[in-house]
């Protein structure tokens, strides 16, 4: 009856590698843009955007973000086992472009601020860098690192130890109006959108 | 010399719960907005709105999403437990208002498909209901749940089994038009957001 177009895992593992990555990484819905901001023991500084940085709990505050062995952020992976800190800084409209290009293999002795011309911060003597052009931005402490042996991939469960926001954005019940902040948001691995508010709902109860 | 609101973790432990909860829900920014379909071994279904879900990885296709083992989507790890398949169905503009009510403490008994006015549809012989409103669907199964100890929450990874989508969204390189099939987003706890694209970019190359 229904016209569904289905497709299922055998379709997907034949699809081309580029076209399987775009498709896969579209399915989960928008993501988080952030730059992941750290600097190894010798001081070389290192900048990477991430889309997997997800809430994993309120008390204690913590983030959790997935990071690839064997891709671009493995300097920033190398970075948070030496020293065990690193920042999250929201992408926001004024600067994605730049953010984006983190992405690209630099190497090591390059830093990503200097390339994608955005300013390194140091703040309240936190070791890891911060992204000045940057509203909204976290100062974090990896706790754990999870394997996830089904693709090599690694969970970091990170407290977060300080929060860096314009007081303003601050709602009087604790909700940071991030859109006003002009943090964007990420589809697939390379569309960046900005948002518009459809509505604030209430807290759910059975009617 | 630069004026920073810094707000440390001393703090943040101090805010009142509610409060916490939505500062700490707004960090991590914009997140993912699905409703999580379940049926137990007798029938009963369940449905859930839940903004943890992420991309977890492309070969294989594997989605991770978090779920809390004491709040609203306990039937929902209960359901998934029992018979190892969920569905994870995108939220969009015209059904963001009954997407977020399925989060109110239903008893068990009670479907959020009927409380909530969405309906239940069964595709492929798949176990767990879709959620008919929903333009792109995945059907899940639950490969392994890890306990993060540091909260008690679980992370639950799941390989993306089918996935039910518009052909016409899905462009030349894999990438799917989200915001096209109206696909929202989600900030703090409650705060519902449509897009507008900024840009989509190129893969970046060191420059």
């Amino acid at each position: 009856m229904s016209q569904h177009n289905i497709i299922d895992k055998k379709n997907i593992s034949k699809f081309d590698q580029f076209y399987r990555a775009n498709f896969v990484n579209s399915l989960s819905g928008f993501k988080s843009a952030n730059l992941l901001g750290t600097k190894d023991k010798s001081g070389n500084t290192n900048l990477s955007v991430i889309s997997s940085a997800f809430h994993l709990g309120a008390e204690p505050a913590l983030i959790g973000f997935i990071i690839r062995p064997d891709t671009v952020p493995r300097h920033s992976l190398n970075n948070i086992r030496e020293t065990k800190v690193c920042t999250l800084n929201h992408i926001n409209d004024l600067i994605f472009k730049q953010a984006h290009h983190t992405s690209a293999r630099y190497p090591k002795e390059v830093s990503e601020f200097l390339a994608c011309d955005l300013q390194e911060e140091y703040i309240g003597g936190f070791y890891a860098p911060f992204v000045l052009e940057s509203k909204i931005k976290m100062a974090l402490e990896l706790i754990r690192e999870v394997k996830i042996e089904e693709n090599g991939t690694h969970l970091l469960i990170c407290t977060i130890e300080k929060v860096i926001l314009p007081k303003e954005c601050i709602s009087n019940d604790g909700t940071i109006a991030i859109e006003n902040c002009g943090t964007v948001t990420v589809s697939g691995l390379n569309t960046y959108h900005r948002t518009t508010t459809l509505e604030r709902l209430k807290y759910a109860k059975p009617r």
